[in-house]
């Protein structure tokens, strides 16, 4: 029998199929191939091929957009919001608009084109991490903007158009409808139960140890139980902590160990599957709430979206997630 | 200056790029392939290679699972949800989750294996939609279920497997939640101004005309304000009315009409592009409420979702639904 389970944050349903449990092995599998590297704007020696740099982490004596560089954040070419002017906000009749105002940046996470996020030893992917924060807590000064999503295309099923090692993040006016629904689904929880929804899950999953992927002193990764996607991964602070902007420099290298661990296992069980994954935190203007706690949520493109999904808003998953974290656990 | 557009009734934003909108001819275009017919069980005369059939429209003197109909549904062979047994609601620590009941049924909408459903005779159409109906009604009678979503999935992009032209439903234990936030939307709006927000929508469209295809006496096909895919087009009735199943015999040709000449148009302007369409209706429960709309929802399949939209909810559609109203009309 297939089975119902609700998201217990956003409400959502998901159809687990519990029967037949689809193997890793059984998902149609996609080579995630290199592109040329001589043309490849990423790459160390081409910054010219970029608009000038928002920021690097340098080795000292070097030059922006010149080599050198760690971690490199530039514009996107083609972005999808435009940095400059107001946000103008008007009516049409009975519907609602304002100016796409808004950044869209690109984090290339090393110079070397062919060394993926899993590929980094711990240092690198602590500079992946600590550049995040950085474009967050830069951006936040803006006081057009409420939220920063963070978040990373990998292969062309998941929407990359360069292979280049890269993350994405994109400034808004407005905190986005999926955030919104989870703080509300965090607050109408806290309401009831005084306790975020979040921490009760770490608690729960701790315990009962049949979804968790890996942990280690701070950080926990689990494959949630409403997962919409085969082999969904979340990665959450265990202690309770709503903005991601305001993790410690110390915890940054624990976080890094976790997030390689499991990237590592996504990569070895999926054979390098097309990943997205996202960075939720709290709106710029909601620090520090006890309903919602920061995560990671990581999605291999596996399966399809079709017209069940897109006109009900539930999604099917082929693999529940304790046959996901045990696969995960054994690689 | 790309624009930000909230939809009023979900509440969800789009970013339009209103700048160097894509033509039609510019998305990548996607062969629709026609597989082999002697293996198809959804071809007259193959009416064993499926289960039972549940309903035909049939010729006087044909029988069940022979040839002679003319739609024909019967259960999907690898049904997302089964048809059997109680729902046995149930907790396990913080999470909710019930058994995966509910019916997953095929309506094969015409016995030629080469006519899509824009290809079809009004007669032909009318047919398929007097079967959406009459499932409706039928499946309604079964207690278990609250909801039943009609879709389509047409091309492999869309999520098509068969290539015989078909339809599906899904009978659903819950409301679910993308219908669920469009009747929340229409309550606070009605809440505050006593309309309905699709009749609104209507009114306006009507007044204004720079996002309508096409409309009859009855039925209305526009471009929403806030498509969130490119070329994304609705069906509405004109007077107001929350159930698809209420529809009256003689307004179904009418309906019909008008789905064929849209599906006609974008055909031939996205030269055969795969597409979804579902239809949103008001739960089994919540007959003939003043604040929901039924209407069909029409997508294309031209763009592709990544972590910027799984992690937001925002969508990004390159063309102006008022750029694809002209390609349309003009068809």
């Amino acid at each position: 029998m297939p089975q119902l389970r609700r998201d217990p944050i956003s409400g959502r349903w998901v159809i687990i199929s519990t029967e037949r449990a689809k193997r890793p092995t059984e998902y149609k599998h996609e080579e995630q191939k290199i592109n040329d590297t001589s043309n490849c704007p990423f790459c160390s020696g081409h910054e010219k091929m970029t608009p000038p740099e928002v920021m690097a982490f340098r080795d000292h004596g070097s030059k922006p957009d010149e080599p050198g560089w760690r971690v490199r954040v530039v514009p996107n070419k083609f972005p999808a919001l435009k940095i400059e002017g107001p946000l103008d906000k008007a009516g049409e009749g009975i519907y609602d608009k304002m100016n796409g105002v808004g950044a869209h940046e690109v984090i290339i996470e090393n110079p070397d084109h062919s060394k993926e996020i899993h590929d980094l030893n711990g240092k690198q992917i602590d500079d992946v991490l600590f550049m995040y924060r950085a474009r967050m807590l830069d951006l936040k000064k803006d006081p057009r903007f409420e939220f920063v999503l963070v978040f990373k295309n990998r292969g062309y099923a998941a929407g990359a158009s360069l292979t280049h090692p890269h993350s994405q993040l994109i400034a808004l006016p407005v905190v986005p409808k999926r955030v919104r629904e989870e703080i509300q689904g965090g607050e109408q929880y806290y309401e009831f139960r005084e306790r975020c929804v979040y921490c009760d899950m770490i608690d729960q999953e701790t315990y009962v140890r049949v979804r968790v992927v890996g942990e280690n002193d701070l950080f926990l990764a689990i494959e949630p139980f409403a997962s919409r996607f085969p082999f969904e991964t979340w990665i959450m602070p265990k202690v309770h902590s709503s903005s991601f902007d305001l993790i410690p420099d110390q915890e940054i290298p624990v976080l890094a160990q976790l997030m390689k661990s499991v990237l590592v296992r996504l990569n070895k069980v999926l054979n390098n599957p097309s990943y997205n994954y996202v960075l939720h935190t709290a709106p710029f203007n909601q620090p520090n709430i006890p309903h919602y706690h920061w995560h990671f949520e990581i999605m291999p493109k596996l399966t399809q979206l079709a017209g069940f999904e897109f006109g009900s808003g539930f999604y099917i998953n082929p693999t529940p997630p304790e046959e996901a974290a045990k696969y995960l656990q054994e690689a």
